[in-house]
C-alpha cells in the first residue's frame, strides 16, 4: 500500500487538459498558462466564441471535440449540470477533476480510478483579473495519491489548500452564497432604497468599506451594531414602517435573527 | 432676507462645546482637535470612564455639568434618546447640532434658533482609527444661514457634505442598516454555518473581498449572482434542506427577492 502511494507521489501533473471556457476556465486556465511547469495541451469548450477568445489570450490549442490527446489531468470547468455528459465522454484512464462547489462525488457516475475535485472558492467574473494566490482551494479525490497530485497542483496556485469531503464543500457553499449573493442583494435593496428616496447612490459606500474592516477585524460576532442588537424595538418598527413588500419581510427575519442572537 | 444671509455667512463656527464621549464623539473630537482654526472648549459627558479617557487623549477640558462656557457650536453626539434631554438643558441662546441618524428636526422640542444636525455616516469604533475625509456629512438645520455655518465646519473634516432633510435621512438610515447591521450579520450566519460543519472560519474570507470588490466596480444589479439569480430552484430546495431555523427562513426570503428582482 505504501509502496503504491509512494509511487503515485512521484507522478508529477505537468500537462493539462481544460474543459470550459467560461469565469472559471478563463481564470484557471491562465493561471496554469502562466506556471513554467506546466503545460495547457489543449482547451476544450462547447461556446465557440469564449473558445476562441480564450484560446487567443493564451495562444494554445483549442479543440471541438472529446477526447482529445491524452493529458495528465484534465480538468472540468464547466456548469454543474453539465459535468455528468462530460465525463462519459472522457476515456476510463483519464485523471480527471470538477471544479464544483455543489456537486458531490458520490451523484456523479464515473469509472476512472483518478477522480476528484478541485474548487476554487471564489466569485470569478472574466476578465476581471483577480490574484489567487489567497483564494483556497479545496481537494477531494477517490484516492490519496491523486488527492496529493490535485494538492501539489494546486499549491503551485495558491497559499490556501484545504482537504474537505464533498458534504463539507455542499456546507460551504451554502456559506458562501449567504457571503456572495445574499450579501450582494442586500446591497441592492439599500441602493433602490436611496433612489427611491432621491438620495445619491453612492452615500453607503463607505460605510460598507469600513463594515468590512470591521467585521475583518473584529469578526461579525463582536461587530454587530445597531436597533436589533440593542433590542431597540421602537425603532425597529419605525424602519419598518418606512419599507413595504419583501424588503420589509426581509429586515423583520434577519432583525428576528440578530435579536435572538443577542438577547435569547 | 439676502442681507441676513450674508451677515450670517460672516459668522465661521470657531470654538465647540462637545457632549457625548461615546464612538461618535471620540472620532469628531479628535478630528476636530487636530484642525487649528478649531477649538474645542469643553466635553461634557455622563459617562465619567470614557469622559476622562477622551479628556486625556485631547488633552482640553472635561466638565461635568450643564450648562458650560457660551461657544459658537454644540455637538450633542449622544444616543438618540438623550438628545431631548440634553436640549433642555442648554441656553435659548445657543447654537446647537446632534450627529444622530435617526432623530428628526420636528420631533425635538427646543427654542434655540440655531439649531441642526450633524450626521456623519459611518459606523464608529473607539479607538479603531478611521478617515473622516471621505464619509458623507449630512446636514439640515432651522435657518439658512446656521445651515452654511454647518456645512462649511463639515468641509474642514470630510470632502463629502450633502444637505438632506430629516425625511431622507430617515430613508438613508435604513439602507444602512442593510449595509452594515444586515451583511454584518449575513456574515455571522455564514461563520456559523462553516462552524457548525468543521470547516475553517477564514475560508470566507477570500470572496467576501472580492464580492465587495465586484459590487464597488460593478454595482449590485450587475454583480449578482448564484442559484437565485439564475432561478435554479433545485440548488435553491437543497440549499434550504442544509439549513435549519431563522437561517433557513432567511435564505427563502433573500432568495425569493433575488428572483423577483430578476425573473418577475
Amino acid at each position: 500500500m505504501n509502496t503504491k502511494i509512494n509511487n503515485s507521489n512521484n507522478q508529477v501533473i505537468h500537462s493539462i487538459g481544460i474543459i470550459g471556457s467560461g469565469n472559471v476556465a478563463w481564470h484557471l486556465a491562465q493561471a496554469i498558462h502562466a506556471l513554467p511547469q506546466l503545460q495547457i495541451a489543449w482547451i476544450y469548450s462547447r461556446n465557440q466564441e469564449t473558445l476562441s477568445e480564450l484560446g487567443t489570450a493564451l495562444n494554445c490549442e483549442i479543440v471541438t471535440s472529446l477526447p482529445q490527446q491524452k493529458v495528465d489531468l484534465i480538468l472540468i470547468c464547466v456548469n454543474d449540470d453539465n459535468i455528468q455528459a462530460i465525463v462519459n465522454q472522457l476515456p476510463k484512464d483519464a485523471s480527471i477533476a470538477y471544479t464544483s462547489g455543489v456537486v458531490t462525488l458520490n451523484e456523479l457516475s464515473f469509472q476512472q480510478s483518478n477522480f476528484g475535485v478541485f474548487y476554487p472558492l471564489q466569485t470569478f467574473t472574466r476578465k476581471k483579473d483577480i490574484a489567487l494566490k489567497d483564494i483556497p482551494f479545496l481537494i477531494e479525490a477517490t484516492n490519496e495519491a491523486f488527492t496529493i497530485q490535485l494538492e501539489q497542483l494546486a499549491k503551485q496556485l495558491s497559499s490556501n489548500v484545504q482537504r474537505i469531503s464533498s458534504e463539507q464543500r455542499k456546507q460551504l457553499h451554502v456559506a458562501a452564497v449567504f457571503t456572495n449573493n445574499f450579501v450582494n442583494h442586500l446591497l441592492y435593496l439599500a441602493q433602490q432604497h436611496l433612489k427611491q428616496n432621491k438620495l445619491d447612490e453612492h452615500l453607503l459606500q463607505p460605510l460598507l468599506k469600513e463594515t468590512i474592516a470591521k467585521v475583518t477585524e473584529l469578526g461579525p460576532f463582536q461587530a454587530q451594531s445597531g436597533p436589533a442588537r440593542r433590542n431597540d424595538l421602537k425603532t425597529i418598527e419605525t424602519h419598518k414602517q418606512q419599507l413595504e413588500g419583501i424588503a420589509k419581510t426581509i429586515y423583520s427575519t434577519i432583525s428576528e435573527s440578530i435579536i435572538k442572537t443577542y438577547h435569547s
